[in-house]
This record gives structure tokens, sequence and C-alpha cells, in this order.
């Protein structure tokens, strides 16, 4: 049979990562991507078709601004596709938008920046409606100090400390071009937009801020974090059920 | 066995109400009382304790606010009680607070009023971490209609309209004490106060909302309902996940 690419789509998914062994396709677990492989090969009548995507979140790691893409062997119109889709896929993932997409692009490579959220639940007390989406700190956070303290992350650095690159030849050198910290009641939010991380870099950084916002640490400690470039200087990565990823910026052509 | 109560307590709970079948006791099913009495016999080593509860929340109804109190044969420390009961309490219940009572109080009786509030996903797309604390309304909603409509309900009426009394001799008159629909980007909420509802009475209210909302009904339609005393006049009630009950008043000196 012969494979005729006739369309490429670009969706905007979003996932609760609660029971999914990660974004990526493993020999052995339910993922979001073996699920959305699954849901396009239901509906193509059984020929396989290859979902990628801009950011393989952990297991346990939640999205609502993932991006994917496929290039399927038939056409259909977008609205309708989206539909289709949403309409099998498990309650646990869905699509937010689809678009058909001219010319090249890869939403992994094209990518010019993702955009975490990290949720802390800092609170005396346990909060049930939060559990699958929160890490819960039960000592005070002085979130004024860990916003102060992720400043000394922005721009470009050597991001050793925070985490390991896929491969031992790639590069840990990243750019942080956004990073904030702020309370709404009980929720403290670390929110860090860089043009890529690390494995395990966001928990890693959240961990660390969560020794500053006890005040086990002084703000500057991390510079002197970043400034060690050894995974064993900085705080153990925490939760991953914390953690989402929100947004994928593309150059505005895609 | 003499049963002494020697300590009274008043404890104020929150719980995801996904996998209970209510708050209150049945013969079958686990429920929130059940689970929270369960905990206190266990903690007191065997003798039966009972929790009465401010609102008797249906099937799939959550809580942030709920209110119980208890007596116990024995004393412990507040904070240290909490910490206890919160120890053994599954994942998806949880005590908020809790203090030692001295005089009478029923939560149930006593209680000035209960505040509950409907969340609403208004998007064309699900929202799968939301799947479980909202309904999910894809057609768009005018959120300005709704809460001018629910107006109309604001004072004391008789509700019989939308929701029965639990005993055919008790009376449908309630007060409203304060009603607000509005929308924080796809969420619309209702939120609404009153001295005491009816049975399904908030998720009644918030489905003939809905048909204002998409505009197949005007906002004097909710003056229409109300004034029916009908319960075929107003649209079905809605679906539990979406509802939480978030406060409960009592007099200052409770």
């Amino acid at each position: 049979m012969q494979h005729l690419d006739v369309a490429h789509y670009k969706a905007i998914i979003a996932y609760d990562g609660t029971s999914f062994h990660g974004f990526q396709k493993q020999a052995e677990g339910r993922t979001v991507q073996g699920v959305l492989e699954d849901a396009l090969t239901q509906l193509g009548g059984g020929e396989r078709v290859a979902v990628r995507g801009a950011g393989r979140t952990d297991s346990g790691v939640h999205a609502t601004g993932q991006v994917i893409d496929f290039h399927l062997g038939w056409r259909k119109e977008e609205a309708e596709l989206l539909r289709a889709l949403n309409a099998i896929l498990p309650e646990d993932v869905a699509l937010r938008s689809l678009v058909s997409i001219a010319g090249d692009f890869h939403p992994r490579y094209d990518a010019l920046s993702r955009t975490y959220v990290y949720m802390v639940l800092n609170s005396p007390f346990r909060q049930p409606l939060l559990r699958h989406t929160t890490h819960h700190e039960s000592r005070p956070l002085d979130e004024g100090a860990m916003d102060e303290a992720v400043g000394y992350l922005l721009g470009e650095h050597d991001f050793a400390s925070f985490g390991r690159a896929t491969t031992p030849s790639e590069s840990t050198m990243r750019t942080l071009i956004a990073a904030r910290v702020w309370r709404d009641g009980e929720l403290v939010r670390v929110r860090l937009e860089a043009n890529g991380f690390l494995y395990r870099m966001v928990r890693s950084i959240v961990g660390s801020l969560l020794s500053i916002g006890r005040g086990e640490q002084p703000t500057n400690w991390m510079a002197d974090l970043l400034a060690a470039r050894d995974r064993a200087a900085a705080a153990p990565v925490i939760a991953p059920c914390g953690l989402c990823l929100v947004a994928v910026r593309y150059a505005s052509r895609q």
C-alpha cells in the first residue's frame, strides 16, 4: 500500500496526566502519544498514524497547551476532524484546537519556547480537590523571596545543576525567557518560559525555590546553584502532579 | 460500657465527591459521613462516633467548606486531633480546621446560610483537568443575562419550582440571600447563598440559568418559573460534578 501524505495537521491538546505514563510512547504503559495515535488510526480505518509532540511531559505531568502534529493519508475538514477525534478520545485527553498546515512544521524543533506552570498548595491541610494538580507544602512559603530568587535564572545559562540533556552530547545551555512566582490565596504558582527545558528542570528549579520559600536558604542561593553546574547541588526534584505544560510558542506563521 | 461525652468538636471539611455516594450514610455505598465515622471510631479504639453535617450533598457533589460536628468520649488537643484524623482519612476527604465547642451546637439546625458554587466550562471543547469539577456547556453562554436572571430569585420565596422538601410536610419557602453569575475565561461560575436549599435546588436553578444563558429563554423567564411553583416548569437539573458546597455560616459565637 502506498502512503501518500495528503494532509498535515497541527493541534493543541490538553490532558490529565494522572493516568498516563507520560507523553511519549513506550514499550509498556498507557501514553498520551499512544492514545492519540490509536484514535487517529481508528478514524482512518486502520492506517497507522504517527503523532509528534512539542514536549515530552513525564508520567503524572499535565497539559493544557501541548502541541502535536500528524500527517494523514486522507483529508477531513478541520472542525469535523477535531469533533470526531474528541468523540473517540478517552475523557482524560482532548483536542483544544486543530488547524491544517501548509509547508514544513515540526512541533518540537520549530518551537521558540515552552511555558510550564507548577502549582503548590501552601496550606497546613490537604485539599482533596487539588490533590492531582498540586504539590502540597504545609510549611509557610515566602512567595516574594521565591520570585526574587527565580530572577537569578533569567537569561542564557548552563542549567546543568537543574537537569540533564536527553543525550550526553547535547548542550545543557538554555535560555530562561520569563519566570514569575505569585500567590493566589493558598496557591503559590511558578511560571517558567524557556526556549527549552532539560530533563526534570522545572521540578528541580521549583524544588530549590521551595527551600528558599521556607527560609532554609537565602534568595541568592539560586545564583550559587546555577554557578555550581552540578546536579547534586540543587534540591531534589518534586512531585510531577503539580506541573502543567500550558503553552508552546512558534514563529507567527506557524 | 458507659458513654460519657467529654468533648464536642466542630470541623470544616473538604472532599472530592467523585467517588462518594454523597455525604449521608446509606445502607450501601461509600459516603463522606461513613468514612469520617470510621476514622473517628478507629482513632478512639472502637467506640462508635456519630458525625453530623450541615448539608447533605448528593453523590458527585464536592465540598471545600462543609461543616460537621461530633462528640467524643475522650479528649484530644485540637491541632493533634486534626493531624491524626487527616493522617488516616482517605485522600479524597480532609479536615481544613477543627475547634472544640462549648455549649450547644448543631451543624445543620444552627446554620444561618449555606453557599454553593456551580462551575460551568463554557468551551467548544472538553478540558480533561476540569472534567470532575465542571459541567461542560459547548454553546456560548451570556453570563450577563444569567446574572440578571438570577436576581429575580433574591429574597424570600416559595421555591417549589426548583426542588422539593425532604418531607412532604416541610415548607418550600427559602430565602436566597446572595446570587451572582460571572465569567473567568472559559469558566462561568454561579454562586448562591440561601438560608437553606431544597433537594437539588441549586442544580435546578443552574439548569434554568443555562437555558437563559444560551438565549433560549428571556431573563424574566426566571420570574415566571418562580411564580409557577411547579417542578415541571423549570429546566432539568444538571450534573452534580459542577457543584461545590463552599461555606456554611453560623452566628458568630459558633
